[in-house]
């Protein structure tokens, strides 16, 4: 994949702490907040002020030196960086418990995505109603995808359905996935697909490290 | 919290990469694999050998110049660094389509931990059989959790139902959290609790982000 980026030398550290950021300051918005130091909101995230200059300072920086950040501005910078204005439209694919619930409690909008259609293949779950989204059989997958062109798929299957859903997704020109199977989806096509991990298993030794460090 | 870390000094981001090296030498184990060279091992995950080695390196280092890695002593080794075969006494809140998704799929016996009982307070979920578990009211924490004494808990439930259960949950001596909740529970009770966050619109802003670089 040729990749031009609009922020070069931004590292993927930095960016992962931007939703984070705008979740806050949406909070904050919420509460009516309209102005806040770098001091008190690296002290409500726990950074220090510097680190979250450093970073906002990466695209640009958007304090003004003894006003600190005007929360919605601030917000709508962040907003934009991240896209979360884009559409990019989406399929999700294996609606079961984690599906279902992933379609149910994400705001794809809020993030910057259209979910667009769900996909599974099994009798008893096709055909129902989700949310706003009739479940539709897999073997729909390339009639939809050639018609509706979504660029990312939201990926649920278990690990064994992976390499076929995948090579069938990216030939309809998929080619972005926020993969929760435990398939290792990143080794296998590096430099074909972009894929963002959710492996609930990693961040669950994650936290066995970290209780165990303590105990 | 007192910590007195048995790993001083050692990055979280490296211990984050931890899992990772443990799932795929699971997966190389499973093919019959032996012995990997670091190239080889560095080639699958999509970082350098140099990276790899200076992250094993934290620990004392497993490989022999030459030789490479023994795929099953390095996997133990690096399940004994992750506690995976400890047995963390913990309870999930909130049995949703998430909880139940976890419930059903998650192997928390594979991270170190073991799923002693769920609760939720909806009349339709409690007394479901789960898995293997029947849904207990939240009624019912304080008494399980003072017979019981679980250290760790899993969060699902609705982000305005966090701070009076983890309250409760810290009286009861729970300090550790698996947090799916979008509630900020790292900001609230820092040093007080360990958190491990998955915050899921974190994950997709941040594809969000990685696709409009490249669209």
């Amino acid at each position: 994949m040729i990749v031009l980026p609009k922020y070069p030398g931004v590292s993927p550290l930095v960016v992962r702490r931007l939703p984070r950021y705008y979740r806050l300051l949406t909070e904050l918005m919420k509460n009516g907040v309209e102005r806040i130091s770098s001091r008190e909101f690296a002290d409500m995230i726990g950074f220090t002020a510097s680190q979250i200059r450093q970073d906002l300072n990466c695209f640009g920086g958007f304090g003004q030196q003894g006003y600190g950040y005007n929360v919605a501005s601030l917000r709508a910078e962040i907003g934009r960086i991240l896209s979360v204005d884009g559409n990019l439209p989406t399929i999700l694919v294996g609606v079961g418990n984690l599906g279902l619930a992933l379609a149910n409690h994400v705001n794809f909008e809020y993030c910057g995505f259209q979910l667009l259609a769900l996909f599974d293949e099994s009798s008893s779950t096709v055909g129902k109603d989700i949310n706003h989204w009739t479940v539709r059989h897999v073997s729909e997958l390339t009639e939809f995808c050639t018609e509706h062109r979504p660029l990312a798929a939201v990926l649920c299957v278990p690990p064994s359905a992976v390499p076929d859903l995948v090579k069938k997704l990216m030939d309809l020109d998929v080619k972005c996935y926020w993969n929760f199977t435990q398939y290792d989806l990143s080794s296998l096509y590096r430099n074909e697909i972009l894929v963002e991990d959710v492996q609930l298993a990693d961040s669950l030794m994650t936290l066995s490290f970290q209780i165990n460090e303590i105990l």
